[in-house]
């Protein structure tokens, strides 16, 4: 499962293409268009994914994107606590698409599965998706490679167990994904793909379904059949709803990956605006802080009021200001802490430009400690290697899918 | 390019899917069916393809394949006259998809291919298409795996020149076949895929002309853009015409692949019947040639008189006659001594059942020679390494298409 770039936790854009709703909704959430106003509620009937109880949230190591259920929704979750509270093999999925600098939603997702990890020893897999970038975007191979080795100093920065995290690249480990994938790939009928993501553009984007189902299935196919968890912003959800039919349906030995569904951070320039304008850019990780803090400065869009006295009447309303949601989402951990500076701001004693200065320093603190540890990797072949599949394992999930040498 | 062991020269047998007939002709071609009288000419018309000129054919090595125009058509074949003449690069590609043993029909591709690189130094790659195998065949990978081992060793039996010749397994090259395919999946449409083939059932399916492409451009990859030639039956032209057009949208350093087409070798119940009963076994190429005697006695249809009376009177007729065809096609090679033949057995002289002894006669020597070679073998993996391709060629043919690690 990769975390496509326009759709991530963090950020979400639209393209021209319009995808049908479903009739009597006024958005649209697909792998490959978000619009409208999502309604969370609805989109989980729509999808067929359940809400998080209390009884699991408390069951999950604490994170405040589970407390404040910025993941709200999933499939077989239950299967997965049950799998980590019994120290049994269980794993995590989560991927990047690299196609340009990754940026702060990608990392969300990661360090969330970092933590996992380190709470309950979590299998992580991490699949680079360059194929579907290739696919999908007019981008050469050449420039997919430079973005990829970008996004893997990010990954590796993220300070994953080497000894549980496997990160893999679809061309480079192409000798286990495409078999893989072609395994599954006969039991993925063109019209579930047409009906699931419109009709392909070109045969790779028919064919991508079958890779991304590699990538969910991939931890069972080397360790033994185990629940996994796929954690993904909500319009993602098809991605993990085609992959367990396929599981589903096929003789191999695994089980129906499960996810952990989260909802969208809003671009800097606003949950009103459901597509980020080309002068507001995504925050990368590689960005300066100095500059990151003029762009929030400059772009972000606030609750405040049209004036200062005003503000100071009758306060902001942080529900829709960027800068406090990026620090409910992730940046501001103490609940406490949080809700001092939600209270300041609605009661108008916290300016926006101030709660911007305390976003911009949160970001801040997180891209110095991100940057530093990325300067730190030294040469990036051998600080992957550790990460990158044994043959053992290779062999492992090629006999699993029922191929010999 | 992979021959499918349905629509080989050797053998071609129609599924129940009907895809629909050009209107105006009783006859339909396709990769996946052949039914009908095939009119050959008009087959050419319908494909755009050449028929090969006297003065290409004197241009290529001697061999009676040629000379007799089982193959006899073919696409952009000066160019690959010009340099094998020149003593420049050129290659042959031709494959077989492993999902049964070979059989005769698979076996006259490669010996072609193999007299041809001994006359002019060719190239030659063969690739196994265990994937679209799978795609297209209720067998599972266990089942392929065997087909494609045994498949290898007749292969090997051939004895290509091991300097000039690479064979690719596509889920054991996969490291170099896939990002390869993924090059040319991006300008392969889905709706050319649906209209050269028919909508495709799965989408292992959709994307295997992309692998396709990668087999026939593979050598260019490797040693650079240079003409190649594919030999395949008629009713496979189509998978070239669309890895043409593929070599002609991309930005890759290839030319448009040409092709040699080739007639329908009948089955062994006749060429008035266009697909095998299951009581009719292909010969395969090892098969104790004792059996291969008894099957042609019992089930190979001939020209011959209802009488050996009326036979010795009014004659056979050659040119429906399978032990006559056979001989033509391959197996008689001298022009002199294939011409008495004829005479004798449509002047009456020759009756069937002699006529059935000398084709069994030269097709066990074949299989005797070709039995011996192959049980020469000694260990697969082996006998394969000198044929796989080397480190610096994956590299060379990964770079060519922008990927570097």
């Amino acid at each position: 499962m990769t975390t496509d770039d326009t759709t991530t936790a963090a950020q979400h854009t639209t393209d021209d293409t319009n995808v049908a709703d479903d009739a009597g909704d006024d958005f649209t959430v697909t792998p490959y268009d978000v619009s409208g106003t999502v309604d969370y509620d609805r989109l989980l009937e729509r999808f067929g994914a359940d809400r998080l109880t209390d009884e699991q949230v408390a069951r999950f190591p604490d994170h405040p994107m589970l407390r404040r259920r910025i993941y709200y929704a999933g499939r077989s979750v239950d299967r997965f606590l049950d799998a980590a509270e019994a120290g049994e093999t269980h794993s995590i999925v989560t991927g990047v698409g690299p196609s340009g600098p990754m940026h702060l939603g990608h990392a969300l997702v990661f360090y969330l599965a970092k933590e996992l990890q380190d709470a309950t020893g979590a299998e992580v897999l991490i699949p680079l998706s360059d194929d579907e970038k290739y696919y999908a975007k007019d981008l050469t191979y050449e420039e997919i490679s430079t973005y990829r080795d970008e996004n893997l100093r990010d990954l590796l920065a993220v300070g994953f167990d080497p000894e549980k995290t496997t990160i893999v690249v679809d061309t480079e480990d192409a000798e286990v994904m495409y078999p893989v994938a072609s395994a599954f790939a006969r039991h993925l009928t063109q019209s579930t793909v047409d009906a699931t993501y419109g009709e392909p553009e070109n045969v790779g984007l028919s064919f991508y379904p079958a890779m991304q189902a590699a990538h969910l299935l991939l931890p069972q196919l080397v360790h033994g059949e185990h629940p996994t968890l796929v954690p993904v912003a909500v319009d993602q959800d098809p991605h993990v709803r085609v992959c367990r039919d396929v599981a589903a349906k096929e003789r191999f030995p695994v089980s129906k990956p499960g996810a952990l569904l989260g909802r969208f951070l809003p671009t800097l320039d606003g949950p009103g605006k459901m597509s980020a304008s080309d002068d507001v850019p995504a925050i990368a990780l590689t960005d300066d802080p100095d500059d990151v803090r003029e762009t929030i400065r400059k772009h972000a869009f606030t609750g405040g009021r049209a004036s200062v006295a005003e503000h100071r009447e009758h306060g902001g309303d942080p529900s829709v200001d960027v800068p406090f949601q990026y620090l409910r989402f992730f940046f501001e951990r103490g609940d406490d802490d949080l809700a001092r500076i939600e209270t300041a701001y609605r009661e108008g004693e916290l300016l926006s430009g101030e709660l911007k200065e305390l976003a911009a320093d949160r970001i801040g603190e997180f891209l110095t400690a991100h940057q530093r540890r990325r300067a730190a990797l030294g040469d990036l072949e051998s600080a992957l290697a550790p990460y990158r599949l044994t043959d053992a394992e290779r062999e492992r999930a090629r006999q699993a899918v029922g191929l010999r040498r």
